[in-house]
């Protein structure tokens, strides 16, 4: 099964995260980010507004739910998605917003309201990043012994999706006639109950809001597990995932595009947007000395260390030996991020480290592939692209003068050249990433039956 | 115990509903209100900003989560409380965000971070409204065979507020050094778990986010029954209710403040904010022409009778008799509203009414005290004011024009008066309404061990 892909421009994201991110823990040290830029709202405007001047596709917030004394800056302190993303829709008016939302601790009908009101808040610009937490100890802050094991998390996701998609068809997109003649606000045989009872959730519905611009939520997924790939490739517009290689980026696409062919969908509709971190310099060497830099002003043992218990349950590894061998702890990441995990057990049984050298490892620089010149970078994004290891780019704005030449100098570049919009041709995420209009689910059906009586006709006249 | 009431000025609040409330569900019908204005964020903004032109305390907004094809007008399609009012937060800089949420069908950590997140974005202006959910239909919605009875779902409200303002306090309000010479940034000697374990809610915490300049998001209360005047004696700094008269304002005030002072608050610290239709006319004749007028538009004994089932568990009264004796239906309302139930059924056995009579006096015109002249309107505010039959007034903005002549007639003469504020005088809404600002419950006990070793160190003196 092939498929023609039509001529495409790069999607672009930008990972807003205020103080620095995973890796990148001590960015809020660089005097130009203020030290509470994780829930200063004005941060967020100014960088989703920059984007939008750029005509990013959109913006991107990541989350987290469980925090300890001893968590790094970036997960500390931060606003929650939908509130924050909600501020921004009504600051610009193109760019889409993105949004992290675990399906593990929230329930369809809040979860799904709340994506549908930014979404007709936003006029169309909603998306949503599905998750299903992986630090165990989410779980009690949600009155639960125990967080849902691998399986259960991804079983449940699949059936929160189902029913947030189900409820926002809720009303046809006709359902309104508000005619002040008849008195006639709502034609009730457009507004449609669910009734869903699954494994997980029982859900009669209807929601109480229509649907948007862009019918729908576009949806996102970001675990690159098996069954997070199966999720992806079944439900997902949209693939976060980060991609080292352009062969690496090669084998994931085409994975995640047979996964989304085998369930029937069209593969071309499933965009792979790995995250970025991109280093302009006024040379190659001068991108690579600001890399550098970076890194050095970044860099921590111990926060690396702190990170490195994270996919282990938030495991506390400050109490171990530094020179022994690495510690016999894969059963800890039983519950959390447990292909992370077996990825960092068996890097280290495979050259037989310490934990020190873990850590080390970790800790160290290891350069983006797109740092350099304007030129060299967007050279560089074109050749991925082009070589199809990535639909687009999620690009972390950590820090801001290097989004800021990003946004200047390469940008332009990739315009000229074809490969990025110069002004935005819709107004919705969808039309931005070229996704279809997704029918409602009722108006559908009623095609449906049209086409069926159609085709029997047509058979009787034969 | 009495208690001296400083001088104050008159409290106001907005509700915004978009197309009509309860009682006015025909409100769409005006030509100038858009007719899909319950989910339309522009006009949320606009009639936010005149509230807040006119130095209005704070908007409201009113909530429910269970609609069939037979819902009025006002229920069927709304943008969700939090969503709506961070948007708001971004398009204002003073007024007051107060939205409704229900404690049956949340999470408190969710719900508490989605607050806190609010009351950042807008620099210390959120407040939450706590309701039970009193539409028995919500469970269905929530993977719950049935909806929590009466006294649970007071309990847990009474438990949900207390979780979420022992999250609100995770962080001390020096918490946070970002000290970038000594590359510290937090003190976790100043984040704290909670640990709560109760009957509803185990969450170990904390919380992952910090408090904003008003402390925490100020506590409104909405249920009339006995024990919702016990949950806002116990918790809230605000009530919103009705108020036909001065005498009943006078006897809810004082019940409310002995139940603040019976749990050892300071009961002028319980602000009283019932719901207020006004309508301001050239004359107070004008006026009431008005309101018959709108009275008239909004009229309808079918949406009436629909509107009446709601106590009742949204029971469908239509198959009914209507000149048969009001029906025995009281059992309906076990998990609704009973205590309106209970005063319809009670009025119905009293005066003998049928079906029919019951809905045409509810659907009959009641005239609102605070209908006249634009001084007739200030005169009779003041009066009530001043007699205690309240602290300020919620207005419903279901009309536009007459909002509009509200606040450019009726504000004025009060602001003369010196009943109410021609600026802000602080940034939060805590200092809008006189509160005083809450101490983080640990810092408190820092300073209160401070205090009893000062007192030992006293008594060693002695």
């Amino acid at each position: 099964m092939t498929h023609e892909r039509t001529p495409r421009q790069i999607k672009f994201g930008a990972i807003l995260t205020g103080t620095g991110g995973p890796g990148d823990q001590l960015r809020w040290l660089d005097p130009e980010i203020p030290g509470d830029a994780s829930v200063d709202i004005d941060w967020y405007i100014e960088y989703a507004r920059l984007a939008e001047e750029a005509k990013f596709d959109l913006v991107f917030i990541v989350d987290s739910q469980f925090i300890t004394p001893h968590s790094p800056p970036h997960y500390l302190n931060r606003l929650e998605p939908l509130t924050l993303l909600s501020a921004l829709a009504v600051s610009t008016s193109r760019i889409g917003l993105v949004g992290t939302a675990t399906t593990s601790y929230n329930s369809p009908y809040n979860l799904a309201r709340r994506f549908a009101s930014l979404d007709l808040i936003s006029r169309g610009r909603a998306g949503w990043n599905v998750v299903t937490s992986g630090d165990a100890g989410t779980a009690g802050n949600y009155s639960r012994d125990e967080h849902f094991d691998y399986p259960t998390r991804y079983r449940r996701a699949a059936e929160h999706i189902e029913v947030s998609q189900g409820l926002w068809d809720s009303y046809e997109d006709d359902a309104f006639p508000r005619d002040r003649e008849t008195k006639v606000f709502l034609d009730p045989a457009k507004l449609h109950e669910l009734n869903h009872d699954g494994e997980f959730f029982q859900v009669v519905g209807p929601l109480n809001i229509q649907r948007s611009p862009q019918g729908q939520p576009v949806i996102f997924q970001a675990g690159d597990s098996n069954d997070g790939r199966d999720l992806g490739g079944r439900y997902a517009d949209g693939i976060f995932t980060f991609t080292p290689s352009i062969a690496d980026g090669q084998a994931f696409a085409a994975d995640i595009r047979s996964r989304a062919a085998a369930v029937g969908r069209n593969p071309d509709h499933v965009l792979i947007l790995p995250g970025a971190r991109i280093v302009v310099g006024d040379t190659d060497d001068d991108a690579r000395e600001i890399e550098r830099a970076q890194h050095e002003l970044s860099n921590s043992f111990e926060i690396t260390l702190a990170e490195l218990g994270r996919p282990f349950g938030w495991h506390d590894f400050s109490g171990y030996d530094l020179d022994a061998p690495f510690p016999d702890v894969l059963h800890l990441a039983e519950h959390s991020f447990r292909t992370q995990a077996e990825a960092i057990v068996a890097a280290a049984r495979k050259d037989d480290l310490t934990l020190r050298q873990v850590v080390e490892r970790r800790a160290a620089l290891h350069p983006s592939p797109f740092v350099g010149s304007a030129k060299t970078v967007a050279d560089t994004i074109q050749e991925w692209f082009e070589a199809g290891a990535f639909d687009g780019l999620n690009v972390f704005v950590s820090h801001p003068a290097q989004f800021r030449r990003f946004v200047a100098e390469v940008i332009p570049i990739l315009q000229e050249r074809g490969l990025h919009r110069s002004e935005y041709e819709g107004t919705t995420l969808r039309e931005h990433l070229g996704l279809p209009f997704p029918a409602n689910r009722y108006t559908v059906s009623a095609t449906r039956v049209e086409q069926t009586a159609n085709a029997a006709s047509l058979s009787t006249a034969h």
